[in-house]
């Protein structure tokens, strides 16, 4: 059997040995030969640097999500060329979907995020404008750009294409190339992904690289512009995040290690309840999904004392439903491990734990399985184990990565909080309870040890993605033992491969840089009105300033008696006096930003289509009757929207009565059109 | 001399030997003794979480913003004795100023940042809601909880008092107890600034320990909830990074090392321009502040070069005025070094730079001094070089951390920007232009790899605070070689010290956790309507629903005629049925808002003082003539303000119409009196 190919330095590279087998995690048999003999590591990540980085920042975040779409379609439509080879690591049909289907929802995921959270630019601002001087001549914009160097992604064996898509899709997004390496045991599935992502044409070249087989010198050639993201053993964690390399260049390192994770049910959730039913329903899914090879599994169940023999009896009748065996047979609800070698870690870990306390469910030796030959797959049992001195040290800290849980009894929430702290850092944690005292106390105490936290009850369990899911909108890592990483999170994980530096310059500069304008930069007061231009013309900057216009109490009356609104700070003079913000009857806020528009807007049709919102209204000094009022409307940002006829508008408005102090101010959002839409 | 005292687990400690000495910089004489012998330094960081750290996290963001406030007032009023001691470091008045008002501007700053930028509250939200289901009932909101152990900050010996100073204030915001090691040279100055402060009674015990001298084995007991910052040497920073329990147990390890920063001179800054001038001030400034000893001095200095000629003869004129001697003496424009240990090590980095280059300014062997003996001082003259090929590889990586700077030309934009890169990460880099497009190329090539980066020009000169200052409001640190870490940056230096952690649940129990309302969860419409509550009687959940209210076609015309906004999507019924979102005249926008408070409104005098402003407007669905308009206010977060009368509630606006779908979203910002206030 030919051993798997790399891609890399632009073409497949056929190993230059005959590489090491792997077998299918059911049956036994040779699936495909694996090894990276010949692979110039530091070729691969110098062509990554040079062609596919430029190849990408060429484009925009909305030119690159747009990519990442096609890209979750075309994957969709080969799917099944996938589930295919899942079937050989182990997986289920229901596993592979989690896999498969998981893997290129995140793509759409980010797709989504890109084009709604990010600019249609290759910068991305942080945060707001900071004043650095008091004479308005010198401030700072925080920004993010690109990492000029490659995202190495070192993959763990359970999830072979949820996990390199997990990490393509946000550096990608940041406009920085992937080099993928799965493990070993799985690689077939990650090469075929690979295969169908560069047979797709999609993506620039240069922005994804495969290495299957072992590393070699990889590391030796990483940069401080390149980042490694570390998916497996906090062993291996360790030792890559400790390697010379990496701490002589502040190599940007995450690593997400498989943690003791909990679930905790609630003291009101005793038998009878819905709550009792979903905690012990999700407890055994959790065992049993990817045969429990999940870091995100529930290693730890914590449940009120008086209800350990009641948990411990439901979800042993559960489990002994669950049918194990070959992964093709239709009737098998949970196959192998991933590997003979895989079993025996479980094996060993089991020797520790199982001296801690009793077995409630399964056999660490033994299985009974469909459609296959128990000793030549790697199967094991669901094992539920029940330790009623949770403070034994084992259960917090020997980790079975297999389908196994351990029962433990809690007294009081602080104590389970306590308890949860002992994994010493956990990627998920769960808490099943209606009782939303118990929630929050159990929550805000743990959370310092969790990367993410579920609260299930009755009432979201119909949309519950459930305890195990990590989500491409919601970070994924967490404190201490699982990693001290953050992955996923949205534009969160976009951002880790992006650099953030501070900028300082006179507001002039600060527009030239960004792109965007910036109060204390120059106002163009144009011969056309902005509102006349189209997307195309229109240039940050561009003004129009109108009034003034004078309020009296007439037009307060008025605008009270049209609305409804007589509140009394417009309307009656001693109550607005007694108010410690005026010195008597006000115009109301409304009025004021409806005046400004009645100012600032050319009304005849043309380009602009539509104001479709506001963002950080202020009002700042209150209007009396017999102010006058004038409007500077300017262009702040100019935003063209991929694949429509139009674009956003972002104004800065500035309302400011006769003495020049602002009344108002507020970010104007307006769609316009271009002139070629 | 009795040795330097620790201030640890709530008590003084005496070491328990006689310790080493330290030198006046100047005269050589013994100025203390260190020695961290006896520390129990488990005991210390044990402490710190046991006492520290549950102190600080009774108290609010605001209440620990004013210890903050409080704290800086009390040093301010003791800087003299800082002041004094400064002096014997090498430091001028004008050096100590830059470090001890440098240090309680950085309280001041987080002070301010606290109370205005996050809630009055222990816990702090992080981004948005994220809707995980199409029904509604799951949703998730990531926070940030204050992590439970205690930040370990051991600070560089340039800046005594600044250092400690810039990393308590974020983690004492965060919720976060201090142990603070300073460098051994100047450490009798940070023993007088914890003196102070703990003298000052000001903070809670336990918030803030010192050690005086070696670190002992405090590594060996850090665990997944404490920090580490670390200011120093790029080698003392890969040792600590990689100590075994650091990197077993995923401590959080920030690094800032000095970096071989750049400042580049624009190809528009020809001798005679203002920008030419300012080029050449600031790096004499750079040079000699501190006697160059700062992380973020200007060591590579590139101009164009028909230029070097210029600059190097305009730069040694200045430095020519620069005298040097004991900073007791008023002349003096620079003190000695901090030790005659780094004076070793100054020369030894020169043997490696002078042969690159040729000298333009100073003797690195001797040097005229004015009140002290150049020999048993730590003396060095001001030393610029000039390397006429920048492809060398010394002056991009060998570092004289003192009065050392190196000129070299560059060609383009381009090669300035390779040049840059070339110090494989910086702390910060300068860019002194005119010309915006200039500024533009090599601000977003450099950003990369700078943490902070500086265009100065004559727009900003005068309030410019320089390419040296590390400003509280910033992110200080940069990628690679300057320690690939983050400190400061406002808010972003406190959520460094917190966990984020997504939680899921159901929008009721996100509401209990976070105390903010969630779209989704139950609103509570009152007998009393909300705006008869005062602060402390309102809860989140409080709604008023009002409506309906009929608009129009007479109401649109009335609006704008009254208002002057005519703009043709409201007045003609053609062009508005023209435009891609509308199917005839639609009313205004502003319209709305204004009349949905006509209708929430409750007018009579009563607690809430004033609209303050908005956010998050969206018009989300186009409201016709005949359409009718209903309104649901909901109370959404409710923040006291410290030390005031009243407090901020936001609400949760919601506008529909009458097939219930939504026309106009919003957060509507109110004053809310107390009830006691």
């Amino acid at each position: 059997m030919a051993p798997l190919s790399s891609y890399v330095t632009g073409s497949w590279h056929v190993p230059d040995d005959e590489g090491e087998p792997l077998h299918d995690a059911a049956t036994g048999e040779e699936v495909a030969r694996i090894s990276s003999a010949g692979v110039d590591f530091g070729a691969a990540l110098a062509y990554g640097r040079r062609a596919g980085g430029p190849a990408l920042r060429e484009l925009t975040f909305h030119q690159r999500a747009a990519l990442l779409k096609s890209l979750a379609s075309h994957l969709r439509e080969h799917r099944e060329e996938l589930y295919a080879l899942s079937l050989r690591t182990g997986a289920t049909p229901g596993d592979s979907r989690f896999d498969v289907d998981g893997g290129i929802g995140v793509l759409f995921s980010y797709s989504g995020k890109g084009k709604r959270e990010l600019p249609n630019d290759t910068v991305c601002l942080d945060g707001g404008l900071e004043p650095l001087g008091k004479g308005g001549t010198f401030a700072a914009q925080h920004l993010h750009t690109s990492l000029r160097g490659v995202a190495v992604q070192i993959n763990a064996f359970n999830f072979p294409v949820w996990g390199p898509l997990e990490k393509l899709a946000p550096a990608f997004l940041a406009g920085v190339p992937s080099l993928v390496k799965p493990a070993g045991q799985t690689a077939y599935v990650t090469a075929k992904l690979v295969e169908l992502i560069i047979g797709s044409g999609l993506l620039p070249e240069g922005s994804l690289q495969l290495v299957c087989g072992s590393a070699g010198d990889l590391f030796e050639h990483l940069t401080e512009q390149d980042l490694v993201a570390f998916t497996g053993s906090a062993s291996t964690a360790r030792k890559l995040r400790t390697h010379p390399v990496v701490a002589a260049r502040s190599v940007r390192f995450n690593a997400e290690a498989d943690s003791l994770n909990c679930s905790v049910l609630g003291p009101d959730a005793v038998p009878g309840t819905p709550e009792f039913d979903l905690y012990v329903r999700q407890l055994v899914t959790e065992m049993t999904v990817k045969a429990g090879q999940k870091c995100t599994a529930i290693r730890r169940a914590f449940v009120p004392a008086a209800q350990i023999g009641a948990v411990a009896e439901a979800a042993a009748a559960l489990l002994a439903d669950v049918t194990v065996g070959n992964p093709a047979d239709p009737a098998v609800r949970m196959g192998p491990l991933a590997s003979l070698g895989q079993r025996e870690e479980v094996r060993r870990a089991l020797k520790a734990l199982i001296p801690a306390g009793s077995v409630v469910y399964g056999d660490p030796e033994r299985v009974e399985v469909v459609g296959a030959d128990a000793e030549r797959g790697a199967f094991v049992s669901p094992l539920l184990l029940r330790v009623d001195d949770p403070g034994q040290a084992e259960p917090h800290e020997v980790e079975a990565f297999g389908p196994v849980s351990v029962l433990m009894p809690y007294g009081s929430a602080e104590e389970a909080v306590e308890l949860a702290a002992r994994g010493q850092g956990s990627l998920v944690g769960s808490v099943v309870t209606a009782d939303p005292a118990f929630a929050r106390e159990v929550v805000l105490g743990a959370a310092p040890w969790h990367g993410r936290l579920l609260v299930l009850d009755a009432a979201c369990a119909g949309e519950s993605t459930g305890h195990g899911s990590p989500l491409p909108v919601l970070v994924h890592g967490g404190p201490g033992r699982a990693g001290g990483g953050e992955e996923l999170g949205g534009v969160r994980g976009v951002l880790r491969h992006m650099n953030r530096t501070a900028v300082q310059a006179s507001p002039q500069m600060l527009t030239a840089i960004t792109g965007r304008w910036v109060p204390g930069s120059a106002r163009t007061v144009t011969e056309v009105h902005p509102f006349r231009k189209h997307l195309e013309e229109l240039r940050v900057g561009d003004t129009v300033v109108a009034g003034p216009r004078k309020i009296d109490l007439a037009d307060i009356d008025h605008f009270a008696a049209f609305t409804g609104d007589t509140f009394y700070a417009h309307m009656d003079e001693e109550a607005a006096r007694a108010n410690p913000f005026f010195d008597g009857r006000v115009a109301h806020g409304y009025l004021i930003v409806s005046l400004a528009a009645g100012l600032f807007v050319d009304p005849a049709p043309g380009p602009v289509l539509a104001n479709y919102g506001m963002e950080n209204l202020r009002f700042l000094t209150p209007v009396y009757p017999g102010d006058e009022l004038t409007v500077t409307l300017t262009a702040k940002q100019v935003d063209p929207r991929e694949g429509t006829a139009y674009g956003e508008v972002r104004w800065d408005t500035d309302v400011t009565k006769q003495d020049g102090s602002s009344v108002a101010k507020y970010d104007l959002l307006t769609l316009v059109a271009r002139r070629d839409g």
